[in-house]
């Protein structure tokens, strides 16, 4: 592992991720980061890829140490491969997002690859194992992955149904970090950071994410993510009330079940009285 | 914020929609808009597109401020980025209206979101976090997205089935503000101005409006839209009959359902005598 | 509205469509057709483009200022909106029946549009506010509307699946005008009229047609169409035996079912004993 | 209608189905033929094109009077019309069978039409009205119908899902042929003649038929074709025994079910000890 | 019928499927294979083929007697009749198995065709009554049938599910012949001599054969086939002690359910002591 | 058989698979692997191709003698086979990695067979009965298979669900092996070789995977893969606390499920105290 970088994004650790993920790295596992929405796993990898592979942040712009793709039910092996592109007088190639990190030693980290296409699972397997190779079927080539290359996919186990599960087959490759929101002290820590509002606020906000998520018990699933309460601090910060700014960039973009928001309404009342 | 300009379509705030938009617009942060069908969310995103970003009429046409998309089913991450097109020697590459409100710094309105195809996502996830890029797969480009553009979706709560939900991971990205239809005063005022009928029948037929949306609390889900109100006082100004412009541009146009039109027609029975 | 032409189709008013239609049109509020199978819905459509648009069967023809598509469950907005096809040396674009309705001025009736595929909404929703245009994706162009140009869809009530029903979004949008079949007498005329039998046949058949849609309060839905009733006279007139023809053109062409053919036949053994 | 043609296929008539069918084509409406599997549809339509479009056999091969296509699940309408085909330096167009039909003034024969995709439906409205235009969208042709041109379709109600029905604004431009198997004596004297058995054996293979087909009141669905019958008395002349035959062609040919054979050998043994 | 000939394949008849098929072909009636897996269908075939087209191997080599295909859902009429293929100037047509078949007068031999896409049922029709074209829709081509030329498919009725049945407007265009698995002697001899072991052993794995399928009555639908029992034979050709040949070859090769494995276990105990 | 080679893969048979393997591939008999994820099955296979092809592995890497494809749901016949690229000037055929493998005299093992598209059906059979011939339908060639080649597939019964079941017609063309995890004190050999942890450590790593496989018993279908214990060897290589790494790479790579990590993690606490 390279010297800590203070240019990496601000990330605050909340166990022993980042020397796990280190050693995980050291020896090339391959990483399954494990979550619900928005508690920080891509800020996360985004640290790690500074830590890891680049020293400095123009040589984080520079050499892409880290790739990131959303996927989603339409993203075939192909959009993450490369494809041949028609040209004036012939056929060009252009590598796909994945086939560069493979190709330039940089992190490819896949969120939610649960939601792709199952093509995908050849490339995982082959560059996953003993191989380290990326098949690339459409020109024959098999691209031998850069000694600085790692895969890191992520899923959030709340969503999954049956129909989009990890096969046991792909998901035994990988070595499994597990995240979920960061308490408050350190949340208000973020939140204030972010937007700018004062500590008071911050504190308040973070209580608000914390009574929210504690909902989970009571069958409200998705608990807010930190980026909601920023989006919160930072209408606030733009003189929009408190109980305004809680109402648009929490309860309602957290749901549009009425008794759910009477119970958010609720706990706003009571944080922010 | 710029000022308030004259030649903004018409719109009557109803409550603090205005700054809240203007807030969240000036730390850009994404903006999601709820509500029932024909309540006035395309005439506000209209009407802030012009205070925000075209000071007078002639910029709003010239720059495009507003980049609007009805979404649908068949709705691809292609359809919004962009294709080649074959030409006589090469191919093209030519921008889809997403990346045209990208490059240029517009609002790209993106109506009904929900209902297009879920390789959107991936564009709606890099331009709504920190990294504000549109990844162009085709050509390997990453178009950094101008300072002005910001990335405003809408849906309908009422019509979401659980398969077209928006995924927390997606909705947890959007300041949230919810839009319902005008109270009768205000909706008078619109129906006016924009069919040039009278006063006294315009305001009934803002009171009918009224009553036809009370009917959801006895299970017509279907509010009537302010659109459908101006059709009837349209065709009350070509001299059809009341009852019969409100026969057919409210109730045949509301349903197919006997005993609800025996309800609708009995409301109308009411307001227009 | 243009003075009244001899050379429309033959149309027979029901109620009060014709003058309804007429100011929807002067307004250019888009119309949204409702009725059985075979009730006149396009015969009015065509009498009515040949009013408003055509002075004269010549126009008619030369100006095309009625442009019909019969939808289904695989027409897409491509179909509607036209493509590129490979030539020799180069590409040529190619536009579909409605650019060419938007761009001329015509009438562009979408019969039994709930039948189409979804990516037509899109088509249909700018082409039916005050925008008024239809983007080509494909070239990049907006087409504003000729003023001339009116959008007058269709749909059976009677036939339409949740699945398969109008979104309010989009239903919101037209003005609607409810057909059904006509009073016996004036079919009985318009029978006459097409298939050329004597007036006493062609009231047993229009007699026919109207004791057969009773049975819909019975639970058989299907009224029979005119057409069917000329399709019977133009047999007979062929000196195929009455009961022969109404079996071959009304009963058979009507059902599979033993037990309403029976009725039928009870009901043709009356009329024509 | 032409004289009758001596070199026309053999078919028997069993009721009124030749007057009718040459009365509808004299007014060109649109014929269904209605019937289960092998009761003679085809044989019938081949007759008639004949006798109306043929004077000789000579003409029916070289001007194509009849044009059938077997419909089948993944047939659409460019399977019907036709398509651009790559040469060696530009496109050139194919007409389909539908197009060549129209265009040469066949019979177009649409063989189990339900079964063919839903984009035929535009093709058959636009034949089957006042209209009789096929529009050809890939060449922006409308191809008006030659004047002997006409549409004839069949469907076996028999098998017919909901999901495959006839919609009933198709079904009502057709006026419609029942057909069924032929009584016993019709049906020896096609089996002696096609397969050239002695009148017993066609007597007895006859009146199997008619014993098979009575079991449909108990649930056997499916009578047998005249066509199986045939091959039956084939294999006969051949020199296997009647049994072996009947068993090879009939029986098997028929039904996988156990005891659906029993009930079946025990008429064999009856009709043929 | 040509005369027999030694260097067909080995065939052990085991009714009168060898005079009936000869009578079918010199009829040139269709033949359906109906049977188990494994049970010879493949083998009867290309004995078939051999005496009554090809009557040297060189012949049958050369000539192609037989063009063999094995169905899957994804195979499509175009797999059957043949495509352009893109050459460095221009398009060449190559025609595909089935056209093979008709040009050159070979038995075309579909296996499993149920498992085939529906677009091939317009193929097997024409190709299977009196006309006897294949329709090649891409090069407007009629192929006249080579009189040498049959088709033959087979399936198994105990795989068949309601979606994947044959029609009957399909299934009763075929005379049918039934197969099972051979009597336990004539299997002792067809194992003997594909593989070479000693008679006393290839007599215990027919009988273990038999046994197996017994299991038929008591719910394990799935004969064994043939093919290995004469695996099993190979592998103790190659010293491997005969309870794990019959382990490896035939129980787990037949099943990964535990019960059904102990009951084989228990009649391989039996047989091999 | 060639001499064993002391470059191959490590391998420590469990059974008599060796001997079988190198049975069945003398009378090149196509082998089925059965069994759990991570269990050794690729392994094995990797092992016998360097023992009976690839004599030392300079050889086993430039002539290629095993060819492995993981096999998923959109893999299809194509993708095996090889398809056209289209060159500046002209269309070239790509070999797919089976035809490779035919061509070449490989084994070729198709990982997970049954989550392919099923047009590889065809392929399967073609290769794995006397015939040994893959047919190309693209070029018409018909590639009569090398000596050398044989095809080896591998399937997981306890994922297969009825749909992604073999059919019996392909599944009986195999030889079947199965294979389970290894006893603990041989996983112990291998997890100590692969990660170079100390002798005791992996012991009861072993005893761990063992402890956790019995699980099954009691419902938790899912073994833990010998990869995923030397995971966590490695992790705790680098210095990672056993039970951290025990967490990250086991426990939480297995499962989501809160009952069963703490039935695991009470394992973890009794092996490593």
């Amino acid at each position: 592992m390279k010297d800590t970088d203070d240019s990496a994004p601000f990330y605050l650790p909340l166990g022993d991720e980042i020397p796990v993920f280190a050693a995980a790295y050291d020896s090339r596992l391959p990483v399954l980061l494990k979550g619900p929405t928005g508690c920080g796993k891509t800020r996360f990898i985004e640290h790690m890829a500074h830590r890891l592979l680049a020293p400095d942040a123009n040589a984080m712009a520079s050499t892409g140490a880290l790739v990131t793709v959303s996927c989603h039910e339409d993203l075939t092996a192909t959009d993450l491969v490369g494809r041949y592109l028609l040209d004036r007088d012939s056929t060009v190639w252009q590598d796909g997002p994945l086939t560069r990190a493979v190709r330039n030693g940089a992190i490819c980290y896949l969120d939610e690859i649960v939601e792709a296409r199952k093509d995908t699972t050849v490339l995982i397997h082959s560059l996953t194992d003993h191989r380290r190779v990326l098949p690339i079927d459409k020109t024959g080539e098999m691209v031998q992955a850069h000694e600085d290359f790692l895969l890191v996919i992520s899923y959030n186990p709340g969503y999954q149904s049956v129909l989009k599960d990890l096969k046991p087959s792909t998901r035994q490759r990988f070595v499994s970090l597990v995240f979920d929101y960061p308490p408050p002290e350190q949340e208000a820590v973020i939140i204030e950071k972010e937007c700018g509002i004062d500590a008071a606020n911050a504190e308040r906000l973070a209580l608000l994410g914390q009574k929210v998520r504690n909902l989970r018990d009571h069958g409200f699933e998705e608990g807010v993510s930190t980026r909601l309460l920023i989006y919160a601090g930072s209408l606030i910060q733009r003189s929009i009330p408190a109980r305004a700014a809680i109402d648009k960039a929490v309860i309602q973009s957290l749901t549009d079940d009425g008794e759910i928001k009477t119970a958010l309404a609720s706990i706003a009342d009571v944080v922010f009285p």
